[in-house]
């Protein structure tokens, strides 16, 4: 059983670094962190170490949270790593976690590829981890201390990653649409402030549509009942009319319309928009 | 002055010209009704006119609610119309709406154009009106019977539209980010049922985000601190690494992803990811 006084080493002190360095030390944790510059341990209840190597070897959970995984495979030491368990907390995508795994595998690491959901610390917090059960078992209570219930979604290390992937996907590009809205606002003569209320209407619009694309890919069908491929087409040609004739970037948009279009094409037209989301 | 039951004619009886009768009516004015197709009146309380003329020679309020400004044009009798108020509430683009607010001042027609945000009929029901306002003071005893409080968003007649589109181009660029999401959760192996809560829990952050992009342009300054392009150029190249190596569309990502690059590329990389917003 892992005790809640296991040391915890963290590698990276960037914002999120930091928190997951303040978390474990405010639930008890004797934690060590080292960062590439210096000066960032400030204000942290942590020993500092001087390399990343002197850091992992100070704790048998080692956790690195870094910008990219080139970044986190340039500071990992496997010599100072064989025979502790790595968590890996920097985002990237699934065959870079599955690849770290690899690695990790060939220098006798234990491993664990998470994603950061939300911001850790607070009974909320969710964070998702990959990798073998066991090892996730073993350290489950101590990375707890990051809040929230950790949440173990498969022996595939890349899983986190692939969840974090199709999320940040629909976020993006759901932000893309949010700064695109306020550029074609203001092209109308919209202030911010006019289009802001509205706007926050059309989001809590999103979850009950996340729940039917969720329900019609579940159950392969796809009711065209309350809104069509054929009447989605139409809108976005208004749309895209309307961005065209602001002199607006209209290629993402343009790039949506084609995938209905292809939909329409292939004899979906009457099927829901959610028809798109068939795998 | 308005009185509650001034005469109101509805031409158009698909599903939101059904719901604008019904409102109509259950708030106490005669209505007649027309469709090109009949049989749409079953079950409303409204006299059922045989051409669109007729019906319009019915009321001294005219509301029209098609598929398109194409099908409107074609329905609306302009000798039939000459003296009324005409309100139109099919869906198009500001272009299209200023162009039918001068086809009806050539022939007499007062004209308002709305759009309906949310369902009519309920207390919540959100509807904008562009055009004069004298027209939308004349009128808005009645068109309070639709739900909430009619609003007068400028004398512009294509203001309601631009409003409209502008919201569409956020809400419908999030839907093809919720279900590409899908997709590329289930090529990753994720249940739709899976995705579900933490999709829900990614639209939660949606609203903030809007408010922040509103805040930012409003001010003119896209601070960079807490989300910078460069760092989402970073995000968005794992999720574009992720969408090719399951062989799915990445056309509307990369077009976001181009965006983020000119705009890095013109030394906005320490920036905010909502100086895309800026006019």
């Amino acid at each position: 059983m892992t005790s809640t006084a296991t040391p915890v080493t963290v590698l990276g002190l960037g914002p999120m670094g930091r928190a997951l360095a303040a978390a474990f030390a405010a639930a008890g944790h004797p934690v060590t962190v080292w960062n590439r510059t210096p000066g960032k341990a400030d204000g942290l209840d942590a020993a500092v170490a001087t390399t990343a190597a002197e850091a992992s070897a100070a704790s048998p959970l080692v956790v690195v949270c870094v910008i990219n995984y080139e970044a986190a495979r340039s500071v990992l030491d496997p010599e100072a790593l064989r025979g502790r368990t790595l968590v890996n907390l920097t985002g990237g995508s699934p065959e870079q976690a599955r690849d770290t795994a690899r690695w990790a595998e060939e220098h006798g690491i234990a491993y664990l590829d998470g994603v950061i959901m939300t911001p850790v610390g607070g009974p909320d917090a969710v964070v998702l981890y990959g990798g073998p059960a066991e090892v996730h078992a073993a350290h489950e209570a101590t990375l707890a201390a990051l809040g929230g219930k950790p949440t173990h979604v498969g022996e595939d290390p890349g899983r986190a990653a692939g969840f974090n992937m199709a999320l940040l996907d629909f976020f993006w590009t759901s932000m893309f649409g949010v700064v695109h809205a306020f550029r074609l606002a203001s092209a109308e003569g919209i202030a911010p402030g006019e289009l802001n209320g509205y706007a926050q209407v059309m989001s809590g619009l999103l979850p009950g549509m996340v729940d039917a694309v969720a329900e019609h890919v579940a159950a392969g069908r796809f009711p065209g009942d309350e809104s069509s491929l054929d009447s989605s087409a139409s809108v976005l040609d208004d749309v895209l009319d309307t961005i065209r004739a602001n002199g607006l970037d209209d290629a993402m948009l343009a790039a949506g319309r084609a995938a209905v279009r292809r939909a329409v094409d292939a004899g979906h037209g009457a099927e829901g928009f959610t028809r798109l989301a068939a795998p």
